[in-house]
């Protein structure tokens, strides 16, 4: 029997194909430089660690309230505080199953059936899929150097229709590491009040951002903010985000909940609540150091071989190389680079469609050694070929 | 702004309600108990919390494949050969978050927007709602003590459209602990074979039945089934369920879950490989026995009062007893004693509309003695009400 139509819509990551592929490369004794991976090769750091433990421990192991333990979202709102010196409620925060769970209880709340929800081409792709699954439509708006890889208020305003219920915004953004600066966010907010849409802005990678601080738009009671345990805090696998929300949806957003999540992971918001603690911030600032250190040697790399990075990768930890001068087709060299040179990096295609071809994710999220390794068994392979 | 109008429809579970109520009752100095929670009051058996540190300890902090990590979903092959003495290859098992999780990844396989899923009402709350966020539609078919309270072949066919999806049963059921015999199951399989629809059935409280052991669904390669480790295997807080599904249908629910997930929560994968274990499965069957314990204690002692229960709630944690010749509105019964008597239930409403005014459902998720006190006090307050 059939599934549903939205199943054929939805495209596998190519980056899981060049996982299992390095995978089976691995398994036959071939050493492989991951470059593909959207996830910090550190381990949590320990006193998170130690703190989930502790709850284990304690028997916290039971269910918590659908949008999380307030001690959780005290402490989220009180980093607001500390970090970006602005006031968000505990009372406007949500306790979510990752950014992943935190991107579809918003989209869920604020996109009905048949609306249209825009977001850049580049970008991250399960956004696209969460809409489908909504029974909602994309507007992929491509975005070039010229913006900063971002949408502004003119492109917005340009493929704004009647049916767009909101704008998705992601600040530092995955491929491009570009961010969005306070102007720019000011400037859509003010277009998102006026044309009277959502604004929903990813800040997953905030913390990641290097030579520069990050405005929040989680300051603004008319905003939805989504936000990660995963990549500063370094919490991916425990599988807990949050999402800052205006104050009158908040009730949705509880029932919503209710019903998507029923409950977060228990002994993560606990160990969660470690992440906020000087000691740990501390770790995770010496991460960040080390993540800029690695651009700051891939970037020039990567120009060197004739890639192009037109725009400084600001955060997050990808570099979205223009491939363009060096290769007709980067899905073809991926593939290839893969098989014979045993680097693994991710075509621009999975991330949209505009320009796929002729872009490749770099991700810094493996040594510097391991990342000169990578960039040495390019440039031999692009030699043997004569790029 | 006004967010989508799916949020509309999305009641709240009153059962949530109840239980802030009753927190609000117990700051206040005031005894309560609970006979609402849909949670064993077990904490996690001490072997899957130990592998739960272990792992925790070692470093599985990272993100696993989006199915889950292969020792998992081979294990719970195992547990099928073990306990059931049926094959489920480990290639038709997809670990999720939690039901929750399994029970949205198979609707969305298998529901397009538009057509409709057919379930019992009463039936557990979220899954119409699961529905509605995928455009698709609920024929509620009221359910009675004259077929325990299940769909059959002769009501589904009855009830059936032209834009059936699927039809969804569970057994045991909640809240009614109404379990679905061989026979019935067979006949459900092949109605929903001849006039090609999906199966789905939820075993989410398997495991926890009394008196008979149950058909597991999961040997027929046709089958959507549900399972989780929150009820019999006592994880709730932890998030993490499974699904067996058709051969044919796993590369969608691989896609989806990676969008949908995009991993299950690393910690909770390996401490349920715990769960599996002799001596574990020794605790969880001595809670089991305590289960039945109360259920014997339960059921007698509210036809005592006066209430019904036709059927012998041969499963789950749940006695939906017919309180229509004790009171004229379990909703308002529900709320005084809660109020006066110090006793937590859940009103009929959560589960549906058929005879909801006439039903509440009592949860044996407390001690025995605790159950006395509720009975009690239960009696005590419909005594000084005349009722």
């Amino acid at each position: 029997m059939r599934g549903a139509h939205r199943t054929e819509e939805i495209a596998p990551f190519y980056v899981m194909q060049i996982l299992a592929r390095a995978a089976e490369l691995e398994a036959a004794g071939k050493d492989v430089v991951h470059m593909e991976v959207g996830e910090p090769d550190f381990d949590t750091a320990p006193p998170i660690v130690e703190a989930g433990r502790r709850a284990l421990a304690e028997g916290k192991t039971h269910y918590t309230p659908a949008i999380g333990i307030r001690a959780l979202r005290e402490a989220v709102s009180q980093f607001y505080r500390n970090r970006y010196d602005v006031e968000v409620p505990a009372e406007r925060i949500v306790i979510t199953p990752g950014a992943t769970g935190a991107l579809q209880l918003v989209l869920a709340a604020t996109v009905d059936s048949g609306r249209s929800v825009m977001m850049t081409d580049p970008g991250y792709p399960c956004n696209r899929h969460y809409v489908t699954l909504l029974g909602g439509r994309t507007i992929a708006v491509p975005v070039d150097p010229e913006t900063n890889y971002q949408l502004n208020a003119d492109l917005a305003a340009k493929y704004m229709d009647a049916d767009t219920a909101a704008l998705l915004v992601a600040s530092p953004a995955n491929p491009t590491g570009a961010v969005l600066d306070d102007a720019g966010l000011q400037s859509l907010m003010a277009l998102a009040a006026d044309q009277n849409r959502f604004l929903i802005v990813d800040e997953i990678y905030h913390g990641l951002s290097y030579g520069r601080s990050l405005p929040t738009a989680a300051a603004s009671p008319s905003v939805f903010v989504v936000n990660s345990f995963s990549k500063y805090f370094g919490m991916t696998g425990w599988r807990i985000g949050w999402v800052v929300a205006p104050p009158e949806h908040m009730d949705a957003l509880d029932r919503l909940a209710q019903n998507m999540f029923l409950a977060v992971s228990t002994m993560a918001q606990h160990a969660a609540l470690a992440a906020f603690q000087p000691e740990t911030i501390q770790v995770l600032e010496q991460r960040r150091d080390e993540f800029q250190r690695r651009r700051d040697y891939l970037v020039p790399a990567l120009k060197k071989l004739g890639f192009g990075v037109p725009v400084d990768p600001a955060g997050a930890f990808y570099v979205y190389a223009d491939s363009s001068a060096v290769v007709p087709d980067s899905f073809s060299f991926c593939r290839d680079l893969l098989e014979e040179a045993g680097v693994a990096v991710t075509p621009g295609l999975d991330f949209g469609s505009h320009r796929a071809a002729d872009h490749i994710r770099f991700a810094y999220t493996t040594s510097i050694d391991r990342l000169r390794e990578g960039m040495d068994r390019t440039a031999r392979f692009m030699e043997s070929r004569r790029l």
